[in-house]
């Protein structure tokens, strides 16, 4: 995904710099105030949090998506209360998490009042990473899973051709201290932006990753990108659950299938217009307290750890936003040379 | 799992009449009424759509833990109104479908008013299939996607021995004509009767299914039941799922985790005393019909037979369903002597 490294020394911003900077180029590209501030901030947590493929990489696609008009950078989000335990959330063509933090509150009042509750947004482009979306409700004590349909890539198993997005699930719940549990996983094989490198280097992948145009199983990176597609990651389970979570994130959300988003009519446009689903769960509804729940919480990753399992889900992510905390975010040179055209 | 195939031909028995046999032998062991008609429609239907793993094979299992006392037959369910979108019910150390079925028709009620609700059923024992635990819900319009943790046999990814269940996740959406598009699948490589059954005739298993006494990777499947243990599906992606389950099953619902479970107590007992989620969400919420979103999923589905997936998930249950109404269950006559003596 980003240039090959070179040996000229990272540029290092603190966080509020880097959201500033994104905030302006947003801004120059036709946001509200409102968006460029979500999405700049959400950006460079993704790039703090040392995601190679959702943080800085990703400011080229918000550029053109919505220099070609095929996102709402000045989209108001639309909330619909649709149940004690229901909140819909029109995002009215913009991206999804200017929805998502429009509808925050007022979901997790639902949550609290009624045990649990669905935040479904629809109408909305995801371009962040999905654990930044779940995280914040664990912090508050809730436990919330989080699925987001996005673009064809995924054959379904047995199947010849692109089918499911790559689909990623997240998972948080609360630990004790307000540290948090996490894993957000996509449901292909292998991440896009992981293929996409492999073939720049003209590397062979391992079996089982993906499929040539004509349906038949391939090594080539190249071939998956040319007409081709990604494998679900387990067979058919991971198929599955490709196909809950476009149901889940699309069809729950009246929003498109991955297979549906047709970016045809504005060129130099790529984004997923579909939907995400947040399930939010009160944790302390089947326990007393959410300190009895945390507490279980610390005895399964005591047991993951005496088990044999060295490192935890999510934990490179803290890691690497300690480091940011710490000496600032680190950013390619090239890097900054590409957001400062934008 | 079920006694190698013999050249007897099978006993075919109707479904009320398979029942009304299994109904008897788990009275005979001492269950209350109600739970021996609860359990016996269960497990009768399990075995009418084909499962080998959950139908009559388990019947065994029953009466083994009902004679040792591990599982209490004559429990009453206690249910408790956590929220307008939570349900949590005490299954008394019975068996968790007795304790499904006396919450299934407020848990309906709520997330119809709600538009969801989360139904966490603690201290149960879960001895059917999981699909028949979701499929009531979707044939009443509802999403439901349900988890149960079991007895721990799967080593966390990178771990060396033992520590999550098999745990099951179901997922099932209403269709148009009252259908129900449905998977359930457990979290392990493989099934653990499927173990035991290459067990049974010397087999070796395909790689990365799971590893020995010692946490090495092996093909034996002596070597995975005699202190092994099996692997996730799908790496650490199902390692993560696995982890999910053991939590919105286990901690949510006050239960224990997988490796937990203590049957030590009890001579001749195996069974999982934990817990069991499903979670509910209306559809018609975020699509305004439930006609609307039940021609969402038969688009879907068409498109997976468009991708070439020529196998929707639950179809071969729906088969076995379908062929056992025609002519009865059919039943081979060994399982049928087992169940004799019972």
């Amino acid at each position: 995904m980003r240039d090959p490294p070179s040996d000229e020394p990272p540029i290092y911003r603190s966080f509020p710099d880097l959201v500033a900077t994104l905030e302006s180029i947003l801004l120059r590209n036709g946001t509200s105030d409102e968006v460029a501030r979500v999405l700049a901030t959400n950006c460079a947590s993704a790039e703090r949090d040392g995601s190679q493929s959702h943080g800085l990489f990703r400011m080229t696609g918000y550029v053109k998506n919505l220099r070609s008009g095929f996102v709402d950078g000045r989209s108001v989000p639309n909330i619909r209360d649709a149940g004690s335990a229901f909140l819909y959330v029109d995002a009215g063509n913009g991206y999804a998490r200017p929805a998502l933090e429009s509808a925050m509150p007022r979901a997790i009042g639902k949550a609290r009042s009624a045990g649990a509750c669905v935040l479904a947004i629809g109408n909305a482009h995801h371009n962040g990473p999905l654990w930044l979306d779940v995280e914040p409700f664990a912090e508050v004590g809730l436990v919330a899973i989080g699925v987001v349909n996005s673009v064809t890539y995924v054959v379904p198993h047995g199947g010849r051709k692109r089918l499911y997005g790559t689909n990623p699930m997240a998972f948080a719940v609360p630990r004790m201290d307000g540290q948090v549990l996490l894993f957000d996983q996509a449901t292909a094989a292998m991440a896009h932006g992981e293929v996409a490198v492999a073939a720049r280097e003209n590397k062979l992948l391992p079996e089982g990753i993906g499929l040539d145009a004509s349906g038949l199983p391939t090594r080539s990176p190249q071939a998956i990108l040319e007409g081709g597609a990604l494998l679900p990651f387990g067979g058919h389970k991971g198929s599955s659950i490709a196909m809950m979570i476009d149901i889940l994130a699309g069809a729950l959300t009246s929003s498109n299938f991955s297979h549906q988003v047709d970016w045809s009519a504005h060129p130099g446009a790529e984004s997923a217009h579909t939907g995400e689903t947040i399930i939010l769960i009160d944790p302390t509804r089947g326990n007393g307290s959410l300190r009895m729940f945390t507490q279980r919480i610390e005895d399964l990753v005591a047991a993951m750890a005496d088990a044999g399992q060295t490192r935890l889900p999510g934990e490179r992510r803290l890691a690497a936003r300690k480091l940011a905390a710490e000496r600032g975010i680190a950013i390619a040179p090239a890097m900054w040379k590409q957001l400062m055209v934008l």
